[in-house]
């Protein structure tokens, strides 16, 4: 038998383990206080490391920091689509919708600065990245659909209603989180279904989705 | 009879007149480019003046001219809202829309770069212009429909539809103007009655306006 190793008290971390205990430390200030109330200190000190080893990870400070903070975030939030392709379709919706409102709930005053704009760290990157989460939305939302091919009329209507519920996600956020949750996610699905019903009446297309959800049920 | 005082060639323009010839100037530029393909230069140029003038009067250089530009883009804007308060309900929101859809075309390439985020002149003060414009136009319509006391999921559905021809007039310009803004007027419009009778299954402050929508016609 050999002996085991001794294991350190504190372990050094890999390059990569360090980067992403700073990117968590980021993620979670960003998450509950606007961009400018976060400083390169406070995430040394939640990090529990100094301020010149956070620049040594991120050499662009704070800008590069919010940015991969960011990226991760979208990540997470693009996993909120991830459903299952079995089933009836709204409540597929509706589970992606509980997901996502989960997210929005737990990253709270971040969501609403990132989303508002206006913000100092705010550049075509960060933009880029926010367009992408909503360009994943609508693919997924299409492909649930089983849309191959969405004519203009159906695309802007999904692509309006992702930003119905973005809108509803920040005045959710400002109103202390009222109406609850559930019902929030029961009204944006009722939504969905209505908007859809308007199209339908301009668009062959639309009209066959209307007609396959309400034989879904 | 006293004889008539010559008329000069070029008149000296006072200090208003300037300002408001290189806003006029900016306006026309920011209104068919992005703030990143427009200079001073080009503004002193659409002016007819030399670039030291253009910084005389907005020694804040390309960032004021544009603020300028916004805020009174943002007060043109809000006059498309204004609408006299007689006659059937739906089609004074028609013909508001008629109005913002006319600019939406008339500014087309500053109004995706404004909305789109992420240029380099968006600053907290010209976020807070474009929401004043947001609420501006969310208060006309509440007061159209008379009501002084707008419930939660009431104003939420106003903002959620605003919100919704935002990305509608982004999409269009997109989209090479399309489908034609008559289709897209009376689309938003029957969207706008669509969600209100969602709401109304879960507010009566909703179901009486959707009422009152109903016998107005």
């Amino acid at each position: 038998m050999t002996p085991s190793a001794p294991t350190p008290a504190y372990r050094r971390l890999s390059v990569e383990e360090r980067r992403t205990q700073l990117l968590n430390a980021a993620l979670s200030l960003f998450a509950h206080r606007t961009p400018e109330d976060v400083s390169l200190d406070d995430v040394a000190e939640a990090a529990g490391v100094s301020r010149p080893l956070v620049y040594r990870y991120f050499p662009g400070g704070k800008q590069q920091l919010y940015e991969a903070a960011l990226r991760s975030a979208a990540e997470d939030l693009q996993h909120c689509f991830d459903e299952p392709r079995e089933g009836p379709l709204l409540p597929r919706l509706g589970r992606a919708l509980d997901r996502y409102l989960t997210f929005v709930d737990q990253h709270d005053t971040g969501f609403s600065a990132l989303l508002q704009g206006g913000s100092v760290v705010e550049t075509s990157r960060t933009t880029a990245i926010v367009d992408g989460v909503r360009r994943a939305a609508a693919d997924h939302i299409l492909s649930h659909l089983q849309v191959t091919d969405p004519g203009l009329r159906l695309r802007m209507t999904v692509r309006m209603w992702i930003t119905a519920v973005e809108a509803a996600s920040l005045i959710w956020l400002d109103e202390d989180k009222q109406p609850p949750v559930e019902e929030l996610r029961d009204w944006l699905v009722e939504q969905f279904t209505a908007v859809l019903s308007v199209t339908a009446a301009r668009d062959p297309q639309t009209a066959a989705l209307v007609e396959k959800l309400a034989a879904d049920g």
